[in-house]
């Protein structure tokens, strides 16, 4: 009889040893700019419970996660109400996954994480390129006067890298002034739907790509466990299509944002989220 | 420091001054003959504290309901358990909108209420048409021998209008007789789906329209929170579409009905609820 | 005043007598087996309670369940931890029932259940052919060990009636393993979607049908209220579509398994339950 | 094998034949005139598919609900939207049972249905005193202008039997006239506690009783499934200690009232409801 | 018919012009250190929605609410993610009721929004003592090295005030260090009970008193709505007895903290918050 | 940066090394025989996951977890719907952790589980007695013919261990049959209340004892998370107050029983859950 093993929290298919995994799997429980209805910091949490539901193989890549090389490290341990304590936490674990020579796939948490992780890829990779999915454009240039909000995210990675280095998909929510600032070239935007992949696909190339995929772009009803709900989003067959496209990039880092499960009185919403993990670790490994 | 704005409570974007406004949006919390689950009462209310979750800005339309003049009045106080002294009301502050120049905006409570305010409305304009969509009939003579119900309130309308006057779409549930009714020709009704809007909509030209939207016309993956849940509805998307194809005719009044917020645990339903009315006022506007 | 018509719990048009029945509908409340979140022993309790929330009318088949000769007479009282007694009384009552020269129509509880009652109808009709509506491939040898689960029901029924004789749609989710079993041809099985139900009704002719329908293969957007949600399912409106193709075939018995109401909090998916039961019972009546 | 057994859908316990039976429990799902949050229809039906989870035996009393001749009749078929009408039925159903020699104990549904029940109950019992326990004072004149509500029903208890009549437990809230309206004499009110109950029965004797419950006397914490939750209720056990205080007494009819289930989300208040049902049916029988 | 009174949403009772207030109440909806489970920011809304449920007459100290002078003001908007913002625009709040020769009673909120409170309040009335009622000690120094927390707040409030000014009741959970820190007399803790009140009410005698209610102090079967729930609780009546022991006291200010109503499903939680608002506001006044 | 601490899974304070460890805590996921609602099996992982919303210290014995040497080894990997081999697992690992010379404290699961862990203890500590807190007497001799049933556990250990070794508190329900068997002696039995303890632990003296604690001993306002709520429970600090009253005992093992965090949706249930289980272990180090 013997009971190490019998303590195992690890995301199905995700617990392969650190020192010879290609990808890191870790969780930043961090929701303290959520405008209105906080919660996604219990997200990892709930995926890694959750995920025992799923099956580790995939009948859309015909692959298998146990094939893989993947390790959920588990949660970076975060303050609550100190936002540029949080982001340095997260940039610091970043750039130990990147310089250890893996791929950093971040669990939210809120969208503005996705601000010092990008940062620290970048850091690595000059030319890095953003595939956004979402349903809101995230471009404010404030947020009632905070600069930092999962609101403005895309506008401070804008800050960032600069023009034609972002590429929105299924945005159907935003002021008149983000819409003006993507149409204005400072983005490349398709809002509501996900046509332009392959073209996108195509355009970038061989530059590294930072895969940044806010849940909310799915439908509410396939998707209710957000903070912010917006209807007429994108099915998980669409958006599981879509990914399958980007087969061809070479993705060095990825997040999956904004489940809140609180919301999720189901279970769907978690469900689908450990599916798509699957899915995206699949298609990067 | 001035405390005057802080107790605003208005739908977002509906806050002007009555006087200038062109619409007027307002609750009638009535749900006393709800056959099944009822609770669409509390429907107003969750549509005002929700509606703080969306943009004024509709990319749809690319249109933004702060350059628009509606004003957002509040909740007639009904009394409950007596349902004629409740349409009473109803039809006396709809017949004041009406006097005072303006399109009143219903928001349900259960679908009787569009009696009374159909009713009023018609009393202005004698040609009246009603576009319903709903998933049921509501074309039965009574319920349980009550003639004044949430199943029979179509019956009603054409009782008080006549032939050639309704036209119904995404009706997908009703008793035999309903069906027969409607086949019968005393209403235009086109069952499952709304592929005919634009035909109607050539076909009423310049007549003034009345149009009621009972919400579980959509699926109920998308519109959980409602009394009688019926499968097999229409989409958002198709919904949206349908009603923009309603552009070109003179649209006097409107009601939104049968939210039910407590079924909606997740908040998705009221915040499509929020989204339509805000579509459909920049449509009317 | 007459009472006795006060207690009536049937369901909604199923209130004929037994001796002069064509379908006997019943609920088999177990869930002993389920591996993730238990619950479908409430399934046949709650859409009785529900079921007088939907018409007896259908408007795709244009019939009424008034005009049938089904009776719902309840649940069969199963012990709990104890499977094989369970799945023994199961199989007892099929046998009566098809002995009575009626079909049976068994509401779950969990799939397992499928095996006794298929065992049953299979004595009585040997070249009996099993339709087989689901999420999952169900085709496991064991699960942790154990022949008897709702993981492995569809292996089992393999062995009771061989190749050939099993035919799954829309299964989306399995190990590699059951997916390799059913590509060896030893059950044909249509992953993801629905297209080839016409060619298999073709295929069958007129041998005798069981119709088994996991639930879970719809969409969870759809059905919400089932133990283990997988995203990607098909839509109500397309299982029905391929229900109705069935009316060719000779079907002697069915089920409609895995509704877990307690996750289903806005009621749809009850909701959703009893119409199919509905359309299901139009169509083999 | 014999099916007729498979559908007893009654009351734990409560399944002897109308024809023998002393007791006649029956539901009067009306919730018509809540002034607050609805849903008190759908207690009769919870509580008869949630009384499976409790004993037939008490060990409070020493009895067994399977040695008394109680019969559990169903719901009577209430309209929705018509007070009158509801209120009818009601009193027809009460006078068929007092009539046929037995006693009626009504499951609500509101506490409006006590009206009726005691209107037929004291055409026979002419002397017939109430015993009210509740939170809530029910004494107002009117409601919003409405005569007949749940917030009124003791008043016009009150206009039916005059003074020294109606014996008030519990109470903790109501307007300011309600209290004077008590205190005047014309009930005898004990607020906030159940201390003279003893003091009450021997002051009434052997005149005929009337028992009604509104459950919402309890402390919301034990009793959270209902419509206006008041806190600093009675427990559990004080309840029941007051009631088998009650032994001596002839209690002719009795009622229990206000129970919601979709405020109950744990079930504890619908098992509490069962339980004290049990209670009450022991001590009268 | 006039519409203007159709949108009043201030608390029930509390609807007084603030010129002439005597007491301001207002919400502080921010919860930005909540380290567990975020929320109390949709309290101030709950509230106003809920308080319609309750009467403005408290039979416990026979006054009216109606007969007070007191005015709810609203929301202050206060920015996600930015604490020490959050904090100064409370602070200004607090400061301009102050200068206004009004009482301000707020409504949280977490509970580190005392703290700029009582900064306020004690510019003003300089030998200030705080009345505490709590579950949590909230006497860390730090919070996983934040020094502005939820649980730190009565330790920073210390260092404001000094030794001899905190008085804190039903204190059951906190580390080893907060109870050393409140045994060495830093403060004075009464634990798990509120038995010393009207000994500490002597005590203290006419300093200005702010009055902070964690509403956690109470147990959690009264009083699940809460981010922390800590068994061993006080109940809804003690604390109502010793909050009506505080009349002689002069309370200058006062505070309402950690409802967080997505805990409380049944809104049982909501309503007793309600309920005691109303029978603190008639305390002061 | 050192990630390996960022999985950390263990129940707050039980994070020693196993080799160390005094105590041995772990979760028995099983609720198979549930008459009821299931779903105790998910209360190991609800406990480990909510456990870091208490302290380690508890003011009620002023001892800190840290101070201790327990460690939380996780869950059995139980099958579904093999009742006999569960139970077998079970065992086997109580009897390894005997062997190892640590006292288990186990984590329900149903109540069934103690039966094996009884029969491990008993085999190395002869003379065993149990202290058993409980709602339900779980005597009965066989539940719907099964012999092993959460219903039926206490019967088998009586089986097992013979007359005068089985304490029971707190009873409250049970049929007629099961109280007349702890009445004729069979076991010790303090119906409905705790207070011969003290007694009970005189009498025992220096026996070994193990101590089973169904949760659902407690009120259901303080513990609704548990499949049958049974009205009239104990409260929290009366249950703690007689548990600390053990300290004279020689503990050799323990369970903790029947929560359902389904059932719990406010998480108070599962906080209690976690801060009774830190009482015990401090109790029993």
């Amino acid at each position: 009889m013997k009971f190490e093993s019998m303590l195992s929290r690890q995301i199905i298919g995700c617990d392969k040893e650190y020192a010879s995994a290609d990808c890191v799997v870790f969780g930043a429980p961090f929701d303290g700019t959520a405008s209105f209805r906080p919660g996604s910091r219990f997200s990892p949490s709930a995926i890694r419970t959750e995920s025992i539901g799923i099956e580790t193989y995939s009948p859309y890549q015909q692959k298998d996660l146990e094939d893989t090389a993947v390790c959920d490290i588990g949660d970076i341990d975060l303050p609550f109400g100190n936002t540029a304590r949080a982001l340095l936490l997260i940039e610091q674990t970043v750039s130990q996954i990147i310089k250890d020579g893996k791929k950093p796939i971040m669990l939210g948490g809120e969208h503005l994480i996705s601000l010092p992780a990008i940062h620290s890829v970048q850091e690595r990779y000059g030319d890095l390129c953003i595939l956004h999915f979402d349903a809101h454009a995230d471009l404010r240039e404030d947020y009632l006067g905070e600069k930092l909000s999962h609101s403005t995210v895309m506008r401070r990675v804008y800050d960032l890298l600069g023009k034609d280095r972002i590429f929105q998909f299924g945005i159907r929510s935003g002021t008149q002034d983000e819409f003006a600032f993507a149409n204005a070239g400072n983005t490349t935007m398709e809002p509501f739907t996900l046509h332009t992949v392959k073209k996108v696909v195509q355009f970038i190339g061989n530059r590294p790509v930072y895969l940044s995929v806010d849940l909310d772009v799915l439908d509410p009803s396939e998707f209710p466990g957000t903070g912010t709900p917006e209807a007429g989003g994108v099915r998980f067959l669409e958006l599981l299509e879509a990914l399958l496209k980007l087969s061809p990039l070479s993705i060095v880092g990825a997040d999956l944002v904004e489940l809140a499960p609180h919301y999720d009185v189901s279970g769907m919403s978690t469900a689908l989220a450990c599916k798509l993990l699957r899915e995206i670790l699949l298609l990067i490994q």
